[in-house]
């Protein structure tokens, strides 16, 4: 019996998390969740229920939340109150356990499980930093990003007078520090180093080395590759110099999609009440038989 | 309260798993238990209990299993029949599976908990490809061992007719395909063609490419370190080409004990039954307040 999933919002996420669904043997996409239901359905969609309205969904076991992280806690209590599973992937660091805890009363009066920030960082990546610091608990753990697109920088540098369209890419410089290399198009008016001043001097990239590069187009320059190195070198026990490395290459929404809906799996194998990633055992977030997947994994 | 945990041998492991407990702000070493102590108790332990019989030591709440894998079973079931947690390295992949099942019933009727196959590999290397199947569902997982020291290998080879010592090291070709090389120290009157073909003909070696190596000392190259290079190339969603790599070079012993003592710490926090590492959230291997770790790893 698949358990069925409905997708909230139609962005880049909301999209690749369709396709994550149709290719779980044991889910399926209950439909789609959209601010505005008007004339223009993407014709992709033509067999899919679009609704504004949940409830005309029919059951719905778990809502996979494709929506800016500014509003995730307002969706999720919204769902999590008709009785369904949530899972965001909620990316502003410093605010994580805040919504975990506005989250958490909802989830348990309701009886249902909330997963936040369950993308690839925080999220996959967060699951990783745990491991190893159990593996080597004294020591340093560096997660480089990039070279990949920012969301936010670019929202920001897209905000700025004169910028007609932005990039931001993260670039790793190794132990943590990053370069954002921004790159724009320029409004017809404007000066390059007018637009440069005032990129640089936003809170956003005021932190880090950032450079401003004019281009004729970003659509030309568009690529939704990303990647991560992380690193921790520590001690288990009393034995220094222990070395661990992972890093991954991977297009971005379609990762942080298929992790949101893993964990919109493993969601319904937890007890009520709010779970970060490395709260869950990693088991949960695959489909199959326990014993088959250990006899494969461990 | 710290909690109490108790070695169960004092091999290469079991030395370690006494440092990483001295290491860790929540655990105490309630003290080693060995096979027989006679009046050669080593200098370093002048101050720890050592007994044969772990009702000695007072209250333990589990028990570091650090004794070879064929014997892991038979301790198992006596210190959980105590009602004393157990954390196991057992290493033989196809076996794993028949001890689960032997110690649940045992660990259910007494309310605690196993931890097996709680090493690195497996252990922390099954949690990293569960997570990687998670991100990528379709697609191909290798798992490169080495260069290192194989345990089982070095004592198939030191069985040998011929051989006085000897050290397996594996050494990873790619693609999960490994190459032995088998160091020898020769007994006078061996001949290395001879020694050599015997080791190759030995099932342990008889899948693999394999070099006998003579060499004047074997203590002279003995080296603890050991490294894995996992990757795997799949699928998220519909998008292909999502390339993960986890790889670390460490002391074996080191890790393998640390692991272990983390997993005797996340014992704690399950309910009654047996686990493997992807069984077991991620957190619960780390000491100290959830929240406070959230705010440093997610």
């Amino acid at each position: 019996m698949s358990k069925r999933i409905a997708v909230v919002g139609y962005g880049n996420i909301g999209r690749c998390a369709i396709e994550a669904i149709a290719a779980s043997p044991d889910l399926e996409l209950a439909g789609i969740v959209r601010r505005r239901v008007g004339a223009a359905v993407p014709r992709e969609l033509a067999d899919v229920p679009v609704t504004t309205d949940i409830a005309t969904l029919g059951p719905v076991d778990a809502a996979v939340l494709c929506v800016p992280s500014r509003s995730v806690q307002e969706h999720a209590i919204t769902y999590l109150k008709l009785g369904i599973n949530t899972v965001d992937c909620f990316d502003m660091h410093t605010s994580i356990l805040d919504l975990r805890r506005a989250l958490l009363p909802v989830a348990q009066e309701h009886g249902v499980v909330a997963v936040v920030a369950a993308g690839w960082d925080p999220g996959s990546d967060s699951v990783v930093r745990a491991l190893l610091e159990a593996c080597a608990p004294r020591g340093l753990t560096y997660t480089n990003f990039g070279p990949g697109l920012s969301m936010g920088h670019t929202v920001a540098a897209k905000a700025v007078a004169g910028v007609a369209d932005a990039l931001s890419l993260t670039v790793p410089l190794g132990t943590g520090i990053h370069r954002r290399v921004v790159y724009v198009e320029l409004e017809p008016d404007a000066e390059v180093e007018e637009v440069s001043g005032a990129i640089k001097a936003d809170p956003y990239f005021a932190h880090d080395e950032t450079r401003v590069v004019p281009v004729p187009s970003i659509e030309a320059i568009r690529d939704a590759g990303h990647g991560v190195s992380l690193t921790r070198k520590g001690v288990s026990g009393t034995t220094d110099n222990q070395l661990f490395e992972f890093g991954m290459t991977i297009n971005n929404p379609a990762l942080t999609a298929q992790i949101m809906v893993s964990c919109a799996r493993a969601s319904l194998k937890q007890r009520p009440g709010v779970y970060t990633m490395p709260e869950i055992p990693v088991l949960d977030l695959l489909p199959g038989d326990t014993e088959e997947l250990l006899a494969r994994l461990v």
